[in-house]
């Protein structure tokens, strides 16, 4: 594929996650963003239009209630699909096993969410981890934003040969905002039922070798996830050797609580005061300060978006299996720079 | 004042409300941003420098700590006011009492927020209601986020000579989503010991003749407030009379409930899709569906951004002291246009 | 029925309202409880037969696998049924209207509770209003905590010749306690489709002559309703004739705010302190020094636990029903002081 | 000390702990409560009275407030001491060691609670793990409820031989209900800056020999605290045997997610239902479904109910140091006998 040609994609899904990598792929000087499909008929379907975006319905039936409805619409999926190179599934969970198949026989790769089972696409992505194995490929799923974070910050550790083992606990944030009227959880606390949670086996999917056991509780609150980890490094280190390590990951922000970003409401706020659309930390946010090594262990906590993180991800994967690009650091910067993602958030006195 | 020449105005305080005001300021082309005063050295002053605003020190000392912290400062609150033709003060409540003092020696126009009594300035300012009193005035007072909604709503029923009396319960946030961190409630209501609650009284302050009295409540929550009104109207009237009098009031919105906007939470999601900055509503969005008239009653509610929704009443006030505009009418659409504020948020079917 | 003869209840539901109505039946020296029914198989019911009340099946095949859990059954709800002179129907919602033709057919008295239509039962019940009404009656209803207390505050206002109309704002708990884990509402606020909410029209089910009109929002707390009102007087009267009014109340408790009641949780600590029960506040409790009388108008809130409220009234009406008291007064006077309900909950220095 | 003579107890302090202490020491057979100081004048210190305890002053000024506020007042704290064989100080943080200095020229013996330093009384307390060593001292410290949950926890694998070492994640109640009005937090996770948090160094000063380190995080609820653990084992074991070991402890849990108890919220519902007196869970609720071993790793979660936790350990603390049971086996069976703490809650289905 030429530098010059762009690679036109399409969106199926425009839920939380989509609406946001369908903003992201507009940024990028490499990407069409050729239409979105959904199944809405409310107002949602009007911010589609409304960002400049081709709608359509996810199927005839659709597509002609979206008319029904006053929308402007394209056409359908099948339509949406004979006009892209790859097609990103943003649906919820379990239908984009469904939804493969068509993109299979519209003949164009595709990339799922980390909904979805690793078994549907054989190939599980995270850009700094795995990026060259996903050059070419037919499909890809971006694994969950619980997932990438854990992979984004073990791989860092693992890139130094510091890492052994890590135990980690999930505080899981209930539900998302734009849902927080129809389910949540009320002055309590919700352990997952099994030990291990399913985030610690699922980033075997990226990298069989990481050792990591996970728990996790929902608690009640929308911003995002918390997660703290005890690891077993490979030998005594100074803390500084950590931070090193954690520095050489574009996507890790380190942050400081002493210096006022001691709650994940005021990560969030310093999202807004960037100006950073929907408010979206794409990078994992790791404090700094908090950050301890007692011998040959490690102790850290940090904040996941769960809304946005994986979307730089799915940038990547996009460049990756339409081989936009070669190189993962490339992509990478490229998609960086175009979303403003950066390592140091903001200056913050130590 | 000339067409040609813009406005220089100078803000103190870059908290919640003086964040959103700076960033307007700047969306405005006949108003120039001379800088910013404040009295924090932390993260939150490298967003001014970021934004591209100049940064001041409240005074001397302040100065100097913002030096000794390795932010860029052009000085102190004395140097800005100096550039100045009228400054916003958005410092926290009852420090403009004190700060008036050195913007009358500076010779120069101001603006205080709601959190200041209205004898301070004489005049409190709500651009539909008494935009033409305030024209050249030395200084005035933008009555409080509770204030400026009862007063949008109301003076739009007044003007079509339907208000007799209103009766509000208001459900307040019980703080800001900056500083949940630090302080709020948990799973309780607390109510406010006086009855009537300040709101109703201070609507006097812009127009003496309203019949208001309200009651009010701190709620776990931190979007926003929620009114629920009760009002008397002179005489019955159709629904759709009711509507016609909200709809003659640009900033106040009319959404639907039965379409999507079924709590604060989606409404706040509804501003962030449509990429407001720090999603802010500046509209009082008023439920157009659960609006009920029985015979010369009306019943209806309505959401208040607590963070934005003076900002663009600040914007026309700065434009009614310094003579930028004579017409309330003319100022209103020049903001509304600037900040995108409509009075159909997104189209939403019945 | 003799003095000395007590009357046999049955419980049909075990969940937040059936277990607090079983165990202030047990409290009552003229009801023996002689059963309970439910369809649970859990823990729950092992507190059933834990506090020495006889466990029946729903039905056969609910009595089957109560024992296939290793429950204590003693049969299933017509085994009940054939030893009741009364059934208190507690089960969900709309499962009530079924029911009752089970009650018809085994003969004897039933109360549904306010999930269900005042139609099934003919007659809406509130001790205060109408006691005598549901003298001998076949069956009952009692109205919903909500109504409860409109019926309660306002037939205290009628009787002292004071009411003309009330207008009320509900801010109503999302969830209970019990559930908060499987659904709720976080960091919003959602308001009720309709106005008029369906509470102000079922109060006329109690006394069709009141005029109530209400709007309500569903609000992220666990512990009650918080009622606000502006009551139309019939004439200017004095603060002192309005709280002499609700103290004709027995099931109206006056409590202060600045005193230390200025939230609604510690209302609810203070029940815990009292020592009751699943910590129930069986009253409205009103803040006293809130309530404001201004000319004809009156402005007040109070507290209502919806898990409690309706239990003494249960109590009341099987008292009715059955014809064990032909007294209201005497009925009421017993049930308030087996369950230690008073309407000054603890000595309050003003 | 004859098995005839009761042990005079003094209660210096009527807040969430003091009043429980208060009610459980008055349900000892071998315990009197001379009487109940503090420095509170309103409602609170009724239900002192009111619970028939006798009220005193913590000063002479409090106790002639507490009389100008209507108050039976029976002296000040010095009265009550002069009666008392042994105080417990359940008063703020840091107050314990003022006070101290009051109960030794008083010439009494004296507990204090978690807030003060180990240093204070040389000794820190807990039943299981060292009643032994407090028989005839002077004073003793109860050690703070997560520290209380984490000695029972750990002392139960120690004397099971299996415990080498262990890493925890505290999720904790933001505030307490009581005063869930006055300050909290709300949608937001507060990371706490140090690392290893305190609770585990405190944990020492109970056993220098257990090794822990601990995170923590404030979580948005007011139930109590959510405990995750992962502990290396001194080797590879069944599940079944990390069940036996906690099963040593009598005031360990286990409970079941599957059969129902799967929120903490649920958890507390059952203790509302075992009717217990302010809903206290004095044990440490241990998920025994969630339990997982992996070779020689354990990982599991508990509840700690902050306000109940520590009652029972004050209760056998009075019994070491004034000697009234030479045996820790002895005084924790009545205790546990009188509180109806037990080891299994409530039959629950696997």
């Amino acid at each position: 594929m030429s530098a010059h040609k762009k690679v036109n994609v399409a969106m199926n899904g425009y839920g939380v996650i989509g609406k946001r990598v369908a903003q992201a792929i507009s940024m990028q000087d490499d990407m069409t963003l050729v239409g979105v499909a959904d199944v809405a008929t409310d107002w949602r379907m009007r911010i589609v239009t409304r960002n400049g975006f081709r709608l359509y319905g996810a199927t005839q039936e659709h597509a002609e209630a979206m008319k029904a409805a006053g929308l402007d619409v394209a056409g359908w999926l099948q339509d949406l699909l004979g006009q892209a190179d790859i097609v990103v599934d943003c649906t919820p969970r379990n239908f984009g096993a469904k939804n493969a198949e068509l993109y299979r026989q519209a003949g164009i790769k595709y990339i799922v969410e980390g909904g979805e089972a690793h078994e549907l696409t054989g190939h599980s992505f995270n850009a700094e981890a795995n990026y060259a194995s996903a050059i070419g490929r037919k499909a890809t799923r971006i694994v969950s934003c619980n997932t990438t974070s854990i992979v984004r910050t073990l791989t860092a550790l693992k890139r130094a040969g510091l890492l052994r083992r890590a135990r980690g606990t999930l505080l899981r944030r209930a539900t998302d905002p734009w849902e927080s009227h129809l389910g949540g959880i009320m002055n309590t606390l919700v352990p997952e039922r099994r030990i291990p949670s399913h985030q610690g086996p699922d980033v075997k999917s990226v990298d069989p070798e990481l050792d990591v056991i996970t728990m996790a509780a929902k608690v009640p609150e929308t911003i995002g996830h918390l997660h703290y980890w005890s690891v077993q490094l490979t030998r005594a280190v100074q803390r500084v050797e950590l931070i090193e390590a954690f520095r050489t990951s574009t996507r890790i922000a380190l942050i400081s609580w002493a210096a006022g970003l001691s709650g994940i409401n005021t990560v969030h706020e310093l999202m807004a005061d960037l100006g950073r659309p929907h408010e979206n930390l794409y990078e994992v946010a790791l404090w700094e300060d908090m950050l301890t090594v007692i011998d040959d262990e490690a102790f850290y906590a940090y904040l996941v978006d769960n809304q946005a993180i994986v979307v730089p991800e799915t940038i990547d994967a996009i460049r990756a299996l339409t081989g936009l690009e070669e190189s993962a650091e490339a992509s990478i910067q490229k998609t960086n720079g175009s979303l403003g993602i950066s390592g140091r958030l903001i200056k913050q006195a130590a």
